[in-house]
């Protein structure tokens, strides 16, 4: 929930990553998001040592994507994975050997496919029969090798959001395993001569607090692939878990650690890999669970007004624009006000946005101490999809982001202005 | 619905504005949003009739704000209605004067009140007796005088959507009749030196679909104004009942028309304004109504793919990024292929977004005449809160906009490139 640098002094003055919040605020202005280097490392550490040396880790760029976080998730020596063309010119941005770059996506255009191939991606997974043909089609007219996995559905419905819960049969998503859906794909691809199968890969969904569905996911990507290299002699060498493992957005809520995760699956994979074959290595897929945590939203309170049903409204500068979830998912976050003295009294209030709608609430209900116009307010664990779905709605422009680390921080991305939201704006021509 | 120039062949090749959306497709690309200029005129010249000389209409800008819409509106005579800094930016690079610029937002930041008053902005909305008291301050601290409407919260449930409904006591939005709370804010208006008071505003909601609570809300700023007048002697110069009007979405709807809401409320003015006063001038904020129905999105397909449920899903280019509001609100859609001779065969699909979440669905159940790979998919009725909340999720550039006319397209907003993603990214620096 909050970054693993977080203090709080007795007269209510927080600090992240040794820098107080207010010194943000004033340098940078609000709202902004804040993203805490320790937090980063200290997650990515915990898959580095879940994985050892059976595995590999692309970081899911779709949570968080933006120049310097990839340039840090290179550093660390993750590959990376992309959703799109422009998440995949961010990687290039960042340096990334293209080799290191898993490219996925349900609907990826000619031209994305064709940029992938020409800068010599590492892997796409393939989600249709029609994306299959397209790369085999591409790869060929540019001389090249397409290494794929093949998306499987296993029809595990994992405890979460409707919206972010992939893994179901009846899903946009992949082949299913029922009804030879994922047979015919496998057929498809080992029949094509640009496209080189490496394996396949599932993801069961988003925001998972349980260990059990990874591995009932890992078990039956096993059993596919046993059942098909009785049929036909291929054998993966990767089989990708995706990702999906979840945070803790309130104090109640208890994420499973890496090591929770995929111990169970590197042992089930040992010992059930057929004899005289390799294991497959075992690729994971992390986005929230790495940056969520690191991230903080600081806004600025606007208002505090008191409705005759009693409910009392704390209104920021920002809301739906700058992090949708609330309204979208009805996600739940917790909040806190910065210089808020120990013995203060705390009311329950709601933090509403500064949008045109009714639904731009951040926060149905929440403990907050004093709150007054002018207050800093932080949000905690926004450090995924919040920047990463933001829109400019009633042309708002979109925070900054900084990056905080020992005493300093650093711009990752610069806020937007008036003039950026109608740099594509063309005047009105009536011609006769 | 459907724009006014809409035109279907019989092998089912679609005109709009004259111009075949094959060729819309080919030129501009897709996913691209399209506006159909006399659709826009023919809304806006309803809006005109029913007015008459006794009101006035402002163009909600947060339903499609870009330069050229706002031309447009600026071309038939009418005011804006902007909600931020940034719409009143696109209002002035529109060439508005600022006197027919209304400004509303309930967290107003101190710096785009400083931007208003300083353009001569004709009138704030006025959401808080913070914003009340901080406009006083600026407007003397530049001597000038800020006029302003109180938004009144009149205590009425339209029939919408929770997240678009406003007029209720328990709104984050304006000053409850109820409690006193209203009153109070009259009070402190009418004490100000630099703040004129020139009436009264309300909101009751978006998309409402019965022309009754439209009265009901005129009736219950009239009833105020009149109580008030006995206390103070103060009488509005101006009721302003907001905008709200819904549209049709889906053939089995039925949207009153402008006359059926303004043809009562002026009647019902006339007759209850209190002797020997002038009846108020009646502004109303229409948006959705104006753009809906001109605008409609073209996808290609990608693929279509059937699951073992027996669901067929057809995945286009674009999705949740470019209308996030199938996903946020529910909302359903009207769609239909080009190209499509009248005798083909329907089948019911749901059409799947190419982002990556199961909840991009823009359409969950619609019926396509025999959908393949390549095809051209029309969602009707996207005018409006689809480009102007659109994000750029999974990092996939925003779409162009163009408007059609007489035959010819011309662009409104051009298509964001993957180098604009990436131009307020900075690099990764770590200091020791």
């Amino acid at each position: 929930m909050r970054p693993i640098t977080y203090e709080k002094q007795n007269n209510g003055v927080i600090r992240v990553g040794g820098v107080g919040l207010k010194a943000l605020a004033s340098e940078y202005g609000t709202p902004l998001y804040v993203m805490d280097y320790q937090t980063i490392l200290d997650r990515m550490a915990g898959y580095q040592s879940a994985l050892s040396d059976w595995g590999s880790a692309y970081y899911a760029s779709k949570a968080l994507c933006c120049r310097a976080i990839l340039e840090l998730v290179k550093h660390q020596g993750w590959g990376v994975d992309v959703v799109s063309g422009g998440e995949l010119y961010t990687a290039f941005q960042a340096g990334f050997d293209a080799r290191a770059i898993l490219f996925h996506g349900n609907a990826k255009s000619l031209s994305e496919i064709r940029t992938g191939l020409q800068a010599g991606v590492g892997h796409f997974v393939v989600d249709s029969l029609d994306e299959l043909e397209r790369l085999d089609e591409e790869a060929r007219r540019q001389e090249v090798m397409a290494s794929v996995l093949i998306r499987i559905t296993p029809g595990i419905a994992a405890h979460t959001h409707e919206f972010i819960r992939t893994g179901e049969f009846d899903s946009k998503f992949g082949f299913a395993t029922e009804g030879g859906r994922a047979d015919e794909a496998v057929n498809l691809a080992l029949s094509l001569s640009s496209v080189r199968l490496s394996g396949f890969h599932a993801h069961i969904g988003s925001q998972i607090l349980d260990a059990e569905p990874f591995l009932a996911s890992a078990q039956a990507l096993l059993m596919f692939s046993t059942a098909l290299y009785e049929r036909t002699g291929f054998w993966p060498q990767v089989l990708d878990i995706g990702g999906g493992l979840g945070v803790t957005y309130q104090t109640q809520d208890r994420a499973p650690t890496p090591q929770e995760v995929l111990g169970p699956v590197s042992r089930w994979m040992v010992e059930n890999t057929p004899k005289g074959l390799k294991p497959p290595r075992i690729w994971v897929e992390p986005g929230r669970s790495i940056v969520a945590d690191a991230g903080f939203t600081l806004y600025r309170v606007d208002s505090v007004k008191t409705t005759p049903t009693g409910r009392t409204y704390v209104t920021v500068d920002g809301g739906m624009g700058d992090n949708v979830r609330p309204a979208l998912y009805g996600a739940e976050y917790a909040g806190e006000l910065d210089e808020k003295p120990e013995g203060l009294q705390s009311r329950t209030v709601a933090v509403a946005g500064r949008y045109c709608e009714s639904g731009d609430v951040l926060m149905g209900s929440v403990e907050l101490k004093d709150p007054k116009a002018g207050d800093l307010l932080v949000v905690w664990t926004t450090g995924a999809y919040a920047y990463s779905m933001a829109s400019t709605y009633n042309r708002v422009p979109r925070p900054a982001m900084v990056m905080v680390r020992a005493g300093q921080a650093s711009i990752w991305v610069e806020r937007e202005t008036w003039g950026d939201l109608v740099q594509h704006d063309q005047p009105l021509v009536l011609r006769d």
